[in-house]
C-alpha cells in the first residue's frame, strides 16, 4: 500500500468508524456469537500472497465489529467505562504515524516532553499538590502508564526496594534516606529525572549478576481494603509479598480508615513482619467507595510506608471542584494514580501515575546499558526508568487533543451530565419498594439490589445477562450480592435510563414468577 | 467535535501523516531541541474552555513533530527499527475506533478471538512448533504482549511459581506436575484457557490474606547470557530474583552454549542455589548473536528449568525459510517471544508471546473477582490471566491488516531486502583498512569499529552524534567498543547505504586528525 492508497483507504477508515458511532444504537451491546466463532470465518494460517484491501476491509464488519462487545453502546452499562471521543481517535491516528518509541528523552524528545507536559496539566486539573509536577523543582514526576494495575505493581515494587533498603540496613525513615540526594542535586525542572543508578539493586553493563535481596521479602506486607481492585491482588501475587485485605464495613460505605491500618500495622508487627505499602482506593470497583487517604496517610508517612492511591475510575471525577474531596489527603502519598481512558474522553490506554519522589523509583530500577545511553540523560527525563516495559507509546498526544478539544469546563460538564444520569436511575431503584441500594449512590454508578436473599438479585442478573438488551456486571461486598448500573457510553441518554429500568422491571417480574 | 467534524478532521490527519511519510526525507533523523524545549511553547496548565480543532492542529509541527526523533527517516539507523506500515496505521485507527477493553473472552470476542488466530497466524509464519498453537489440542497458547520486556517479565514469574510450588512441595519435575492435568482435561480448542484458579497462589474475593511464598526467592537463580538485553536484567530486579550473566566469547561469536549453563548450574546447586529460568536470546542487541537454543533446552527441559526465548528482533526474519533456524530447538522451550512490531511492518505494541502450557502460567497468576466473571469462563480464552495489567486493546487487528495486506511472501521480501541492504554496508566496511567487523553481520544489523583502542571508536561516535545526519549507537560485548548500524526504516535505500557511509568517512578523517 503506497501513500497515495493509504489516503484513500484511511479516508475510507474514518468513514467507517464514524459511521459505527453513527450507528451503534441500532447495535446491541453484546454481540451474538459463541466462543470459537471466529475458526470458522478465517483461514487457520496466513495468507502466502497479498490480499487486496478490499478483500479484508469487506471482512471487518463480520470479523470484528458483529463480534465486539460494545463499550461505548448506550446501554452498555458494565465495570466501569471506557472513555473514547472523536479528538481521542485522532491522536491515536498521529500516534500510530508518527510512531517513535519514547523510551529515552533523545529517542524522542516530543513523546517525552509533551507527556511532562500533559501530566502536569492533568495533575493539576485534579487538584494534586503541586509537589507532584514535572515542573515543581522538587524530585516529583508525572507519567502515563499503560494501566492502573501496572502502576499498582510499579508502586509496590518501588515500595518493596525502599523496605529492603531501610530494614536491611536498620535505616530509620524521616526522609533520611533520599534527602541528602534531594539537597545535593540541582533538582531543575528538566534535571530532576537524571539516573541516579547507583542504588543497591542497579544493574551495570559489567555486572556478572544481578542480585537482589529478597531475603525480607517473607515478612513484608502490603494492605489494602478488602474492596480494593483485583490488580491489586495480583500485583502481591507477582511481587511476591504478602497483602493483608482491611475489612472495611456497610456502616462505613465500604471506606478504609487510618485506624483499621494502624491496628493491623500493630499486630504484624508484633508478628515480626514489616508493614511497607498501602493501596488505598478511591473509588472502589464494587462500590465506587472511597477509602480515607488522609488518615491512611497520617499513619503510613511517619513511618516510611509507601501509600499508593488507585483512584482508577473516580480520579477523573475531581475535575469538578465539588468532587475534589476525592484528591484530599494527597499531599500525604507517595504515588497517585487515575485511569484518564476510564471517564475523561481519553481511549485506553492512558493511566496517569505522579510519584512524590521519582528518583527513588528510579534508582530502584534503573537499568542503563550502553546503547540506550544519550548526551542528555543527566538533564532530561528518560521515562523508562519508571515503567515496567521499555518501549513505549506516543500517548500524551491523545490526551492532549481531547483537553484542548473540551477545555476543562468541557470535561466537567460530561463529568457532571453522566453523574445526574446516574441520579436518576437510582431515583427509579429507590422509588420501587422490591429494590433496595446497598451503598450510597457515588458519582457515576449505582449499587442495587433485589431485597431479601442473594439468590433473587443473582437470578435477575441471569435473566439480564440472557435478555442481552443491556448489559450490566454484578459485583459482592462482604456477603451482600448486587448488581452495579454504571453510566458507561457518552451515547446514553436520560431515556436509555428510563430504557434499562423498564428491562430491570420486566425481567424483575420472571424473577419473583419463578422463585414463587 | 460530532461525527461530522469527525469525518473532515479525521480525514486531515490521515492526508497530515501520508505528507509526514511523503516528505520525511526532508528532515533529520534527530530533532533540533534540547532537553525542557516544551515550556517554551506550551501553556503549563489546561485551558479552561475548548480551543478549535484549528488551533490545535496548527501546533502539530511546532510542537510534537518537529521535536520527534525520526525512528522511520531512511537515515535512522539506531537501536533496532521499529516497525510501521499504512496497513498497520489502519488497524490503528480502527482499535481507536472501537476501543473494547479486551481483558475477558466476553468483553470483547473478536478481540480475543482475532488474537487466537494472529498469534496462531504467527507461530506458523516463523516456524514454530504446533504445541504453541491455540488451535493445538494441547495446553499451548499464543497472546499479544505490549513489550519483549513483559514477555521476559511474565515468564520469569511463572517460572518462579512453579520453581516454588516444585520445591516447597519437595516435588520433582518430568511432568508430574502438570501432567495430570493435562490428561484429565479435554483440551479443546476453545477450552484451553479455563480458569484453573485452584494453585497454591490464587486469590479469591474472600480471601483475607495474599500469601505468596517468598522463602525460596532468595536461593532462585536465573541465567541467561552477558549479551542479553537490559530488559532481562530489570524483570530479575522486578521479580527479586538473582540472575547470572553467562560469559560468551567473541571465539563463539557471543552465542551461549548449553554446556556453560550446565556448568553454572552445577556450580550454583553446589552452592545451596535453585536454578529455574533461563531467557535465550535470538538476536541480542549487541551484535544479532543467537543463543543455542537446542543445547540449552536439552539442560532445562529434563529438569523442569522455564526456558524462555527473546527473540524480538530477530525472530521476524523466521517467515523466510532461509532464517528458520531462528526458531531451532524451540520444541524444547516454554516459551517464546519475538516483537513483530520491530521487524514485521506491525507498528508498536505488538509483541506476541508463546507458552508451551498457558494453563500453568494461569493457575498462577489467576485473580477471579465476580465482576470479571462470565459464562464463557470455563470453555473460553480470558487472556487476562497471562498478562501484568488487566486491560488490553485490539491489537491484532493492525497483525491482521499487515500480513494480509502484505502475504506471507511479502513480508519475505521485506526482510530480505534490509538484510542485502545490511550486506552492502558491511561490503563498504570490510574494504575499508582502517575498520573491522567485530562480530559477524547478521540480518540487519552491521557491528564495525575503527582498529585499535576503544578510544577512537567512541570518538567516531560522538562526531557521529553531533553531525546528526545519520542516528545509530553504540555498544559493547566485553570490552569490544563498537558502533552499530541496524536497518530500520522501510525508506531506506541503497543509496542511503552510500549516504551513510560517506558521512562516516567524511567524520572518521577528522578522528584520524583529532587524534593524531
Amino acid at each position: 500500500m503506497d501513500s497515495q492508497e493509504f489516503r484513500k483507504h484511511g479516508k475510507e477508515m474514518i468513514d467507517f468508524v464514524a459511521d459505527y458511532w453513527d450507528t451503534i444504537r441500532e447495535r446491541q451491546p453484546l454481540p451474538d456469537v459463541q466462543p470459537g466463532y471466529i475458526w470458522n470465518l478465517m483461514p487457520n494460517e496466513a495468507p502466502k500472497e497479498k490480499e487486496t484491501w478490499e478483500a479484508i476491509f469487506g471482512d471487518l464488519n463480520k470479523v470484528v465489529v458483529d463480534a465486539n462487545t460494545h463499550w461505548h453502546h448506550p446501554h452498555f452499562f458494565a465495570y466501569y467505562p471506557t472513555a473514547n471521543s472523536y479528538p481521542a481517535i485522532l491522536g491515536d491516528i498521529l500516534s500510530a504515524g508518527l510512531a517513535p518509541i519514547g523510551f529515552t528523552w533523545k529517542s524522542s524528545p516530543s513523546c517525552t516532553e509533551l507527556e511532562l507536559v500533559i501530566t502536569d496539566w492533568f495533575a493539576k486539573m485534579i487538584g494534586l499538590p503541586s509537589m507532584f509536577l514535572n515542573q515543581d523543582p522538587g524530585p516529583g514526576a508525572g507519567i502515563i502508564q499503560c494501566t492502573a494495575s501496572d502502576s499498582t505493581l510499579v508502586a509496590l515494587l518501588a515500595a518493596r526496594a525502599r523496605a529492603v533498603k531501610l530494614h536491611s540496613q536498620g535505616q530509620s525513615w524521616m526522609g533520611k534516606l533520599w534527602k541528602s540526594d534531594i539537597v545535593n542535586k540541582s533538582w531543575q525542572l528538566i534535571q530532576k529525572h537524571s539516573s541516579i543508578s547507583n542504588g543497591s539493586q542497579a544493574a551495570h553493563d559489567s555486572a556478572k549478576m544481578i542480585n537482589p535481596d529478597s531475603s525480607l521479602f517473607p515478612r513484608l506486607v502490603a494492605y489494602c481494603s478488602d474492596q480494593a481492585h483485583s490488580s491489586v491482588d495480583k500485583a502481591a501475587l507477582l511481587a511476591g509479598v504478602k497483602m493483608r485485605k482491611l475489612q472495611t464495613s456497610r456502616g462505613s460505605n465500604y471506606s478504609l480508615k487510618g485506624e483499621t491500618l494502624a491496628a493491623a500495622i500493630k499486630e504484624d508487627r508484633a508478628q515480626g513482619l514489616i508493614p511497607f505499602y498501602v493501596v488505598a482506593t478511591v473509588g472502589t470497583t464494587p462500590t465506587c467507595a472511597v477509602d480515607d487517604v488522609a488518615s491512611l496517610g497520617k499513619i503510613c508517612q511517619p513511618e516510611g510506608i509507601w501509600l499508593h492511591v488507585d483512584a482508577a475510575y473516580a480520579g477523573s471525577a475531581a475535575v469538578c471542584p465539588e468532587y475534589r474531596y476525592l484528591t484530599a489527603g494527597t499531599e500525604l502519598v507517595d504515588s497517585f494514580n487515575f485511569n484518564a481512558h476510564k471517564w475523561l474522553l481519553v481511549n485506553f490506554d492512558c493511566s496517569p501515575m505522579w510519584f512524590r519522589d521519582a528518583t527513588e523509583a528510579e534508582a530502584y530500577f534503573s537499568v542503563d546499558p550502553l546503547y540506550l545511553k544519550h548526551e542528555h540523560q543527566n538533564t532530561a527525563a528518560d521515562y523508562r526508568h519508571l515503567q515496567i516495559g521499555l518501549g513505549r507509546r506516543f500517548r500524551s498526544l491523545k490526551a492532549w487533543f481531547v483537553i484542548r478539544s473540551m477545555g476543562i469546563s468541557g470535561l466537567q460538564t460530561h463529568i457532571r451530565s453522566m453523574c445526574v444520569l446516574a441520579q436518576r436511575f437510582a431515583d427509579l431503584v429507590a422509588a420501587d419498594s422490591r429494590f433496595e441500594i446497598p451503598a450510597p449512590v457515588h458519582l457515576g454508578l449505582v449499587c442495587f439490589r433485589l431485597k431479601g436473599e442473594n439468590a433473587a438479585s443473582e437470578k435477575l442478573l441471569k435473566l439480564i445477562n440472557e435478555d442481552r438488551r443491556i448489559h450490566l456486571v454484578p459485583a459482592k461486598a462482604h456477603d451482600i450480592y448486587f448488581l452495579r448500573l454504571a453510566i458507561c457510553s457518552t451515547k446514553t441518554t436520560s431515556d436509555d435510563i428510563l430504557f434499562a429500568w423498564k428491562v430491570i422491571c420486566e425481567l424483575t417480574e420472571r424473577v419473583h414468577e419463578d422463585i414463587i
